[in-house]
């Protein structure tokens, strides 16, 4: 593997000191790129583009080409996981993913095996090898999975759902099987993304798309702590550096003090939360990924500049930061504006990093 | 008008002892009820049942007829208010509520005037009439609106959003027209409640349904501020009693603090927050309302009297809490599991009323 010429994003990830914030984007392989729509239409269906390698690899590497971001992250899609387990993925026009054979009682649950990444899931694997070697070490190649919660409720609903009425019942009525299910797909989210890190990725995100629907109660029991699983049985060097750890539970904001307790490296923040507010609430334990508004990216330069501006005013001085939008871009941004989104991080931040005494929190040698 | 029978909701909205812990439900008036259904399809369409009063009075008094419920709340839509300012509220299948006539730009924001709710909303008043006289007392009537910041977000977008894309460009790059906008509504929304209140409403509650989706300083300068100025012009007392005013924001469990120096009475509360932990944030400044987790009503009767326990548990002992769900109770429940939710919360939460030391916050006359 050749070296890793920009190393900011992972050094922000372990909270230590770098020139600039590194940004990145949720979703930053996609629609709002007509090179995308392209290779999406060239692919014929979404699970071809995420399938076959070359594909994948292609609409990875695309935003990078256009934009001066600090980190790629492999394309493909949360519920691969299910659909190696024999759900049968499909995408249903207007209805988003539906599996032809969801689970919802204990024999059905019981019977669910975890696949074998390197086979059963050999495509994304194959992926992730060609990614690395096509980035030549550019920036570091983000790996990820949905929450055993998250491919819960798909796996129980039978695609998205708008009431949970299945999952949750499962969950009200036979809280058993419920963490039957959870802890088979913690195992599963465990294996697969060591799996992509054996095979080249240099951070995991775990993205909890439906944790934000729970109760407090019901978070806690139920997907952080099947998240908190996945942290314990990830390997956290590989290639002789720390592998980061991200969790993000949309609508999570009000757990993130329990989220930092996880084991995890960082946490990803939606951009409902002031991010300085975040920051105190839970101190030094893990890093903040975020969390401008997606919508900032439809204001103009000018305005887009003065939101970034706020969100690492916000964050404050010191490492720790990794910035990013606090969801997915929309498909109908202008890719423009984007490019005067991710350079107004890198210009605006550099003063941000260059008092030492801000550089770390931890002391110095002498206690100061 | 004939004396109030039942007042244990407009107490407990007002921190006032009570024998048991009042409850109502969010859409309990609503598709679940096969009467409900048998008197939609009879309108022939939503807003031919929202805009004939004896219909809307008809829906609105179902559900007291199953349940013990502690409140009525009168049947219309949030949009009502744009729909009597001309933009031309119409109903797409599967896409639900539109307007033919957007407002987009400073021309068409200035040019929009506050309707007369006496005479432009008038189907409206004389539902709430119509509701007064037949309720005879037997509990009170709530009134509601949509917040400012919600019907702007329909009124820029046209209907329904999954982005906000064009109502926050406008927000980012326009604000003074934005505030322009949020000040006829706030107008608007003042007069349309004030009328409710003169017409029998004796409480009324304010919905910010799309408040959740800015960011915190975005919230407290556009919706809050604007649901500010609507709690500063209402009726507050009539009839010889206090209307007590509640404000829900969808999503803003972050921001109760903020939401309790509006000046309103209550909060409602959504099921993903811990109602102790909100009970401590606000402290004695306001009554909170909700939050079992709608989805418990999927449940056993078992587990759905478990969850009401949980839920009072968490609240506590004392005055000041409105017991009802964390949001609207779903199409498919199943009317008897309502049933055991309802006789749940009044058997479930006597204990909680009967220690007179916890009947209310403020000290006796001999400062203990």
């Amino acid at each position: 593997m050749s070296t890793l010429k920009n190393d900011r994003f992972l050094r922000a990830l372990l909270r230590q000191p770098v020139d600039v914030t590194p940004v990145w984007m949720m979703r930053q392989a996609g629609r709002y790129l007509p090179e995308y729509r392209a290779t999406r239409e060239k692919a014929g269906s979404f699970m071809a583009l995420c399938s076959t390698p070359e594909l994948a690899c292609e609409v990875t590497l695309q935003p990078l080409r256009r934009y001066a971001l600090d980190a790629a992250i492999l394309f493909s899609d949360i519920l691969t996981i299910p659909d190696a387990m024999g759900l049968g993925l499909y995408f249903s026009p207007g209805e988003g993913p539906r599996f032809e054979r969801p689970v919802r009682d204990r024999t059905a649950i019981e019977a669910l095996g975890t696949p074998d990444p390197e086979s059963d899931l050999r495509y994304v694997m194959d992926a992730v090898r060609l990614i690395r070697r096509e980035l030549d070490g550019q920036v570091p190649l983000i790996g990820f999975s949905g929450s055993p919660w998250t491919l819960a409720t798909y796996m129980v609903e039978g695609g998205a759902s708008k009431e949970y009425a299945r999952v949750k019942g499962l969950l009200f009525d036979e809280p058993a099987t419920m963490h039957r299910l959870l802890d088979t797909l913690a195992q599963a989210v465990t294996d697969y993304l060591n799996a992509q890190i054996r095979a080249g990725v240099q951070a995991v995100m775990v993205f909890d798309t439906w944790g934000g629907v729970l109760t407090t109660r019901d978070y806690r029991d139920c997907s952080l702590r099947a998240m908190a699983r996945v942290v314990d049985g990830l390997i956290r060097e590989h290639e002789g550096r720390r592998v980061p750890v991200i969790l993000f539970t949309k609508g999570g904001g009000g757990w993130l003090e329990l989220m930092a307790d996880s084991g995890c490296d960082a946490l990803g923040v939606d951009w409902t939360l002031d991010l300085g507010e975040a920051r105190r609430r839970v101190g030094d334990r893990v890093a903040l990924q975020g969390n401008m508004d997606p919508c900032a990216l439809y204001a103009s330069p000018e305005r887009i500049r003065a939101e970034v501006q706020t969100v690492l005013d916000s964050y404050g001085a010191g490492p720790g930061h990794v910035f990013n939008l606090g969801h997915g871009i929309h498909p109908h941004v202008d890719p423009e504006r984007v490019g005067v989104f991710i350079d107004a991080v890198h210009e605006l931040s550099a003063p941000y990093h260059q008092n030492p005494h801000h550089q770390n929190d931890v002391p110095a040698p002498d206690g100061t």
